[in-house]
């Protein structure tokens, strides 16, 4: 636990998991605010909207926290599986009355690149985390440059020696219960991922840096049980999902409360990727897992105008319910609250 | 922890998982004399071999043991399926020189029932425990007539509440990542399964029994973690699949110290109820989930002489190499050996 307060400079071994599209920097300071590490997401922001929230972060706090950044390859267009997503989506598009015309081209999620790191290096970030891996070594060591500290997910134990070797000064252990994308780069076989319970005594023993459990953890007990099991700290990020300073779509709040929240799948219907979310109808009639969902980030783009009309018509049936298996932690209160009753639990647990 | 001490009579907050197939009264034994609790696994012996194996235990031990037994229902005989099974698995039988008139018939392992339970009585173990919920009422309650106490395994939230209402004295919460059979029995649902990081406290917290850990657990920090999660013990199969107690195969055990041991599936081709094992052949090719599989445990008799063949010129490809995701904790020494290091390192967790 000291390991992890002296690397990242924060009081609590606690960090709030950067969710992008549910969170932006009030999230994150509210965390930071008070002691643990708040975590800003930047893989939906260009520069300009990444410089405005890192300058509400800086204006709010001078506490640490973190920035999150995918740095997936951004794959060459498909026209034939475009052509065959579109296909197994058209009747939820004439159900919907969406015209399929107005489906937005490209990526639409960018990795990391020199052009993020520019506007980061004018705000130095004492930490910043990467999903899917790392970013080229030039890119490692412009972040290393300022000062900051490198996170990255390890979903094997495998991953977790290549992110040691290239370069990340902790682990964020990611086991299966955790909600969101998974962060798997070497292999994506998803049988070769582990529960938190199994992953992090093996990360542990595999690596010298320190390492942070994730995935199924909610309140005091399961970080106390994360300490036990050899990590640093543990990283929550479903049990922020109901703050007011989440920005959770009024559907996603409705289901994380509601039954549906007590069964999740890891599907790629969504982005093309794995992640974990509530089970909705789009996840259970087109996935869990397709093959016909284009490569990670394209599927995305045909799925966000269903999603903007069925949510017009309070309908999460088409939306990206992220939740991990474990969101019994959810509560509709301030983040500053949240943490500080984990905080005092964990003096008992 | 100290609940389960008062319920079942034990020293250690240790259950040795029972495991059919890879084990019998002498693993039991090894575990029982020491303290923790050791378990005979009941669903693959007729009453005389049963009768058999618990007079073994009796005259080893005065400690507590358990002895465990499946409780399905057996489902009716199912030609279509079977033919199609056996279409399936013809490639095999071929390339093996195998005789596909050889394959047995009927179920092999046969649930709970008053025969088994009159062997019982004459020994009236102190723990009986039950995979895939339990017997019936009459049958819960002839059990608890010679004062055993009952566990039974979870895998959700709902499986746990009935099983507490319905008579279990104690309650397995049995997270993903366990080897072997998943002990689930109102739905068959794989999604609504849990990691143990996110299944132990919510079943802590919904029930009243006491709850043992089980899944990924394979050394002390693990039955730490259990016991901050509230579990008031925790179950270890995968760790005792290496001592010379255990019956496990050589094939088995070449596979638990080979790297094959890093990517186990939930595959239902061995029984035809999804199960952890490590990946060989047999799940790569047909499953690891095929819609193909008779149901629970019809499966197994055309797999039976292709595991036999192959055994015989040392291959692994058609067994059913069981462990969990977990097995990190699996070492050639004596049972007591290993609960006695457990027991030694749990004090300084």
């Amino acid at each position: 636990m000291n390991r992890l307060r002296e690397l990242l400079g924060v009081e609590l071994p606690i960090i709030q998991a950067p969710m992008a599209g549910v969170q932006g920097s009030a999230l994150a300071v509210a965390v930071s605010t008070v002691g643990a590490l708040g975590s800003l997401p930047g893989a939906l922001l260009g520069a300009d909207a990444l410089r405005h929230e890192l300058m509400a972060i800086r204006a709010a706090t001078d506490r640490p926290y973190n920035v999150n950044f995918f740095c997936h390859a951004t794959p060459p267009a498909d026209i034939d599986r475009d052509a065959r997503w579109r296909e197994t989506l058209a009747p939820y598009f004439t159900e919907l009355g969406v015209d399929m015309a107005g489906i937005p081209s490209g990526p639409g999620r960018l990795p990391f690149s020199d052009d993020i790191a520019d506007v980061l290096e004018e705000f130095r970030p004492p930490v910043v985390s990467f999903h899917f891996g790392l970013p080229s070594a030039a890119l490692v060591q412009r972040v290393h440059g300022w000062g900051a500290k490198i996170l990255s997910t390890a979903t094997t134990v495998d991953e977790a020696r290549w992110l040691e070797a290239h370069g990340a000064d902790a682990i964020i252990a990611q086991g299966t219960e955790a909600g969101g994308h998974r962060g798997h780069f070497l292999s994506d076989d998803l049988q070769a991922q582990m529960g938190t319970m199994a992953l992090v005594p093996q990360v542990v023993r595999a690596v010298n840096v320190p390492v942070i459990a994730a995935g199924g953890i909610a309140d005091a007990r399961g970080i106390a049980a994360a300490l036990a099991l050899g990590a640093s700290g543990a990283q929550l990020g479903t049990t922020f999902l109901l703050c007011p300073e989440a920005t959770t779509s009024v559907v996603h709040r409705a289901a994380l409360v509601s039954d549906a929240a007590r069964v999740t799948a890891m599907t790629n219907v969504f982005t093309g990727r794995p992640a974990r979310s509530i089970v909705n109808r789009l996840v259970r009639e087109v996935g869990p897992l397709s093959a016909m969902a284009p490569a990670f980030p394209l599927a995305t783009a045909a799925i966000t105008p269903l999603r903007a009309a069925a949510e017009r018509e309070g309908s999460g049936d088409f939306s990206p319910l992220w939740a991990g298996q474990n969101a019994s932690g959810c509560r509709e209160m301030p983040a500053m609250a949240i943490v500080m009753d984990l905080a005092t639990a964990l003096l008992y647990a």
